[in-house]
């Protein structure tokens, strides 16, 4: 089999793979197409791809490989130029891009979407949305502190004291864990708040105190993803959250709902009831943002609050967010070839059968047919 | 006694008095008149200034005080309308501007630099460089993790383990301390490289690795200073800052002589030999850098290593920075004002004596006199 390693889209600094994984795989019988420069922005040349093995490509060579690997998909023209059997793996969010998956199944391509993985203890080494979350949760807070006209710790001087940093935390989630994580690493004072209960001992046990509001719902068959609430909870929350708010000088925002607009948790009163210099940083951004004055990509001043809005904070960090990504392929990809370097489809693993969205002209994944062809799934 | 608050120049978010200050200054039966706007950028309005007491005022009336409060001083043409018997507290690095001092002396103004301030235990709650390299340790390691391709902490995932950057502190005064320690916290490697052996506990004491070469000049008479050394030494310093640079992730160069060039220590050849990926923040930018390649208030990529040449960090920080340095300015002009809120010159104070620079058309501190009139001292 053979594997096309693509350069990802300008502004996109992450590779699907580094050297170092292209290795593992080249180990296993399978041939590495990878595009020119496909690693550059990662600090990865393509000597250091040749150097373990890859074959350095043009463009149209690697979208010819058996299987494309990439974050981002070829663009709309390349994908049409593709053939039935062709696989692809990737990460396309299928649950809000009907279109693509459209295209996808008339093509007869075999595609797999890294944000399906399933949240079960077998795929946590392929749970790309897990390490990329880590990667950002980090960041969140390095950016957070980058902007602050404050010091996040304690300290005491010879000329006096300055009081740590108060930090919130929205969503509890692996980003926001990270967050907290790192927050406290630097000395801040945090809270977190989540709508799923379970998050309250995660929380708690790194140091944070958890923000609790009553009557939540909490389904479990969201496999551990955050569900839609009620408006009289909605209600509470909002009130719970702005007087918290109003009191912290960092807010990182993290809540998000699979496949929806992301719950707008800070509203325009809210920032302007916070101190001028407070920061916000939203990593939902990208799907409306917690914050109702959220950009998209882009920092805001409003009040003396600085929001900053991105979604794609593991890009800032290409290498180890290439690394952790690269690892989970390889973990995937194992599954996908045989003893001798061929592909492998067993539909009988589960694994497989979740993340694969399209193969022959049919959906695979019960939860993007569900969602996206629900007509389909009750007739 | 009236003070004049200035506001400080374009690019200078800190303010040298915040209002809690000016509150503990007005306490003491001294008029301030605060510049319009002074506070603005380190978030503190006008009202919140007249809310403690303070009266706003127009520029030029300010410049009027009895006595200049600024972080830089005024504009050259503002000086030259200054009369004789004006007090002017501020940073003006005398041992560098020496076309400066001339005018204050020919002016017959009393100055006051607060890089004056001696370096002894009564004088800590004063010394601004101290408070000011605080800011900056800590924000260059902000910017260094922010500016990274990778984690500074080291992660064990399901996806494999990410191993924790490596960082080098080159000088290990207030500014280098505070770096260690802000980058220990987020789980980075450390090591330090100082002249003086007496920092070799310090950063110990930190958890950091001490960098040693042996044979250093180690003045006590330069007041905790480093002191130039000689050829032999800096060709094996040389050698070895080299070794270890090219195993570093990260440096934060802060390493300064005062009234000279700064050292070099990281050559071209240094930062090729880097790992791509790698940043360099240099605070010792604004006096030619510690690195050859560093430009001044920029932010250079050369071979995959990011180079910041930043030498005034604390601006980006100016709430705490403009907190501390505001601290450091009441407990000296506490000094200088009598019960009656009158000012005091008294010379037999050593703090006084030793950090004003020009009074009454004569040189007082003496190590200014030594090193820009130096004819005229042994005359």
């Amino acid at each position: 089999m053979t594997i096309g390693l693509l350069k990802e889209p300008e502004g996109e600094n992450r590779v699907a793979l580094l050297p170092e994984s292209a290795k593992t795989l080249i180990q296993l019988q399978v041939e590495i197409l990878v595009e020119t420069h496909a690693g550059e922005a990662a600090f990865a040349s393509d000597a250091d791809y040749e150097a373990v093995g890859g074959k350095i490509a043009l463009r149209k060579d690697a979208l010819k490989a058996d299987l494309i690997l990439g974050i981002n998909p070829p663009t709309e023209e390349e994908q049409q130029e593709l053939q039935a059997g062709q696989v692809l793996v990737c990460l396309f969010q299928p649950l809000s891009n009907k279109e693509l998956v459209d295209r996808f199944l008339s093509q007869k391509l075999t595609t797999f979407s890294m944000d399906n993985v399933p949240r079960t203890t077998r795929a946590q080494a392929m749970d790309v949305l897990s390490s990329m979350a880590t990667v950002a949760g980090y960041k969140a807070v390095l950016l957070a502190a980058s902007n602050s006209p404050r010091f996040f710790p304690m300290f005491m001087t010879a000329a006096g004291s300055i009081v740590p940093s108060k930090l919130l935390v929205l969503g509890a989630g692996v980003a926001g864990l990270q967050a907290i994580a790192t927050a406290r690493r630097l000395g801040a004072v945090v809270e977190a708040f989540d709508v799923r209960a379970a998050a309250e001992e995660e929380v708690k046990s790194l140091g944070a105190k958890f923000v609790k509001v009553e009557g939540a719902k909490d389904e479990a068959s969201a496999g551990g993803y955050a569900v839609e609430q009620t408006e009289e909870y909605k209600a509470k929350q909002q009130a719970l959250i702005q007087e918290h708010a109003k009191k912290s000088n960092i807010i990182i925002c993290t809540a998000q709902i699979p496949g929806r607009k992301a719950p707008v948790l800070i509203t325009k009163e809210t920032v302007e009831a916070m101190a001028p210099g407070s920061v916000i940083v939203d990593l939902a951004a990208s799907t409306g943002g917690n914050c109702e004055l959220t950009e998209n990509n882009q920092i805001t001043h409003i009040h003396g609050v600085t929001i900053i809005g991105d979604s794609n904070l593991s890009s800032s960090m290409p290498m180890d967010a290439s690394k952790m990504y690269g690892k989970n392929m390889v973990n995937f990809l194992k599954l996908l070839i045989d003893k001798e370097g061929n592909l492998l489809l067993n539909w009988e693993d589960d694994i497989i059968q979740n993340t694969c969205v399209t193969h022959d002209g049919a959906i695979r994944s019960e939860r993007v047919k569900n969602i996206l062809y629900p007509s389909e799934t009750t007739a």
